[in-house]
């Protein structure tokens, strides 16, 4: 396979990742193991996946899943449009699985072809759904000079261990230690010489990587701070924190866009006025068409949101356009885009109304645009 | 001041609880202190408060807050109705604040009463706002047993000690190591004690109670399992966790409250009809009234949310009658109760019809219940 172009990973030098997905979720408490919830319609697995997807440094992801979920995350991959994705069945274990996926590297039978052999490998977690770019970059320096490292993050409880009787042994101070989350980096050569050297004991018991490195390699990792949403899903409410995260992350800036007319130039006034105390707002009177430079500065200039006001029938399809555009951007959607479809029913104006054929059609394309991570809303407002 | 009459505590001894509230929230990221924000419009503080109140057998709940949120704190305490809490001034770190709270029960000046002194302290925090009796019961009998007792949980991610370098030194094996969660429990004298003996050093730096009663008084801790729900409120993602859990807390029964009449008849069949699939129903065919013996062997049975149909104007009487019954019921209202007002609009029925007036009372009418921590929504459908 030919290597791909893309932008200059850090260093120079050439970086795939691993991203385990086999877990079983049990302290979800629910059915469905936890990397397959859903957090705002989308699976956590798919929000990982996007994570590393949009480093374009990133050449090769592979996903490592149990095998009776290979069939989901191969639609998964479908549905939510993800590329530079390869499924490899996992082991029993955590650390058995990282090692199928760092096999897809090394050994032939391991998957339909041999991917290119990184210089850096990330491992990162199917159920941590944010990493910004930063991170990663920081951890893949760290690990081309260090040989490997890894994120870690302050304790939020002390920690404590425990007697043989069930009672209290000691407390470790707080501030010598520090959690050890994802993503990690390593040289591919260290994370895959100590796994080819490690025993069945670690590969059963042993859930980190970083010690492997240590113990087999002799490779005392760098370790890298963290951001707070670094943290694993691993509860129930774990799930609607990660929402929190997502609606935190928002883009803070909304356009208002309305084909001019004359009612419309009121709404087109009155709602950047109202709105303006809550959000950073502004609002252009133009047509939506692919050929528009304003729209598409706006959309490179990171603005992300957008309320489109009309008062036509088929809005829609020109929403569509604004859509194919904000997808042609190449715009790292990570976090969603909010569309705002307001229609105006003005009595005068005889060619529209909203029907049920309307509302299945709408209903149709926010289904289709939100595999996109885009939401679309709509807001049928009546003159009377 | 009198022994009130209560409940048995486990182990017959007498119980009092110490709640530090005296945290900055810096990790938060926001200017509130973390107790003191609001989940589902209650702060978080209150959930903790109410958590200890409704276990009969805990006699005095003393809470601690820095200086400058004395007068919030004595402001959520009336607004919700909280009694048997004391509210003390807090140190500068978390072990002074509790040292400060314990000392309500042995020194004189430090309260404008003395606070009858516990056999058994519980020592939980603002910030844990969820925690069974079940949970509090087992600490506090290890506590008279063992003479200092602390609730632990699994370990999330895998704890590493770091060298000077800021490279790994060595990572902990998971399975012999617990984070230490609260509510703790001590015998009063060995805490006291403790926090008497200890130094300048430890009160500064020191955050684990446990420790102290080691290091100063050779009292292990008995460790005891508990609940995912007593994790800390820490980061802001956590709030929305909050969240959830209530949610998934609330009772899963629901009676529909009609007051039969020919159109309500039909609704009151629709809705258990189109509900039952999702949660348990029952419908009943009355008037409310304080009487009603029907009704409150309801509440008592634990049946805590009901959807009210009605067409009538004044139905809200009706409803706080309602609320009355749940308030003198004395459930322990932890979780929220939830009351739906469904308005039947009916063209023929000319006394019916809901006006700004009648829109605001209503409103009024919700935000005076949900300090109750009974929640109303309401629903108007008209019928053409």
């Amino acid at each position: 396979m030919e290597p791909r172009s893309r932008g200059a990973a850090p260093g120079g030098v050439s970086v795939s990742a691993v991203l385990p997905a086999g877990g079983s979720g049990e302290r979800l408490g629910g059915a469905t193991p936890k990397q397959f919830c859903a957090v705002q319609g989308r699976p956590l697995v798919s929000y990982a996946v996007r994570a590393m997807e949009r480093i374009s440094w990133i050449s090769d992801i592979v996903v490592v899943v149990s095998p009776e979920n290979i069939e989901t995350m191969k639609t998964i991959i479908e549905k939510y449009g993800h590329n530079r994705v390869t499924v490899v069945e996992g082991g029993i274990t955590r650390h058995r699985s990282i090692f199928n996926g760092l096999r897809v590297f090394a050994e032939n039978e391991f998957s339909s072809h041999l991917l290119q052999k990184p210089e850096v490998v990330i491992i990162h977690d199917a159920v941590r759904p944010f990493v910004e770019e930063d991170t990663v970059s920081k951890v893949v320096m760290a690990a081309k000079e260090h040989g490997a490292a890894g994120t870690i993050r302050p304790l939020v409880s002390t920690v404590i261990a425990s007697a043989a009787d069930g009672c209290l042994d000691h407390s470790l101070e707080r501030a010598r230690y520090r959690a050890s989350e994802m993503p990690q980096a390593f040289l591919f050569d260290i994370i895959y010489e100590a796994y080819q050297q490690c025993t069945d004991y670690d590969l059963d018991y042993g859930t980190e990587c970083l010690h492997l490195a240590l113990k087999y390699c002799k490779t005392n990792a760098k370790l890298v701070e963290g951001t707070p949403d670094l943290w694993k899903v691993t509860y129930k409410r774990d799930l609607y924190a990660a929402e929190s995260i997502i609606k935190d992350n928002l883009s803070q800036q909304v356009y208002v866009i309305t084909n001019v007319k004359e009612t419309l130039a009121q709404v087109g006034f009155l709602l950047p006025e109202s709105l303006k105390s809550q959000i950073k707002v502004e609002a252009i009177s133009i047509s939506l068409s692919k050929n528009d430079s304003c729209l598409q500065s706006i959309i490179s200039g990171q603005c992300y949101n957008f309320v489109c006001v009309n008062d036509k029938r088929w809005a829609i399809q020109e929403t569509q356009e604004l859509v194919d555009m904000l997808e042609k951007s190449n715009i790292p959607l990570l976090y969603p885009v909010v569309l705002i479809l307001v229609h105006l029913d003005i009595p005068e104006n005889n060619s529209f109304s909203i029907g049920m054929e309307d509302l299945t059609m709408i209903k149709k394309f926010a289904r289709e645009t939100k595999k996109k991570n885009i939401l679309v809303y709509g807001l049928l407002i009546q003159y009377k």
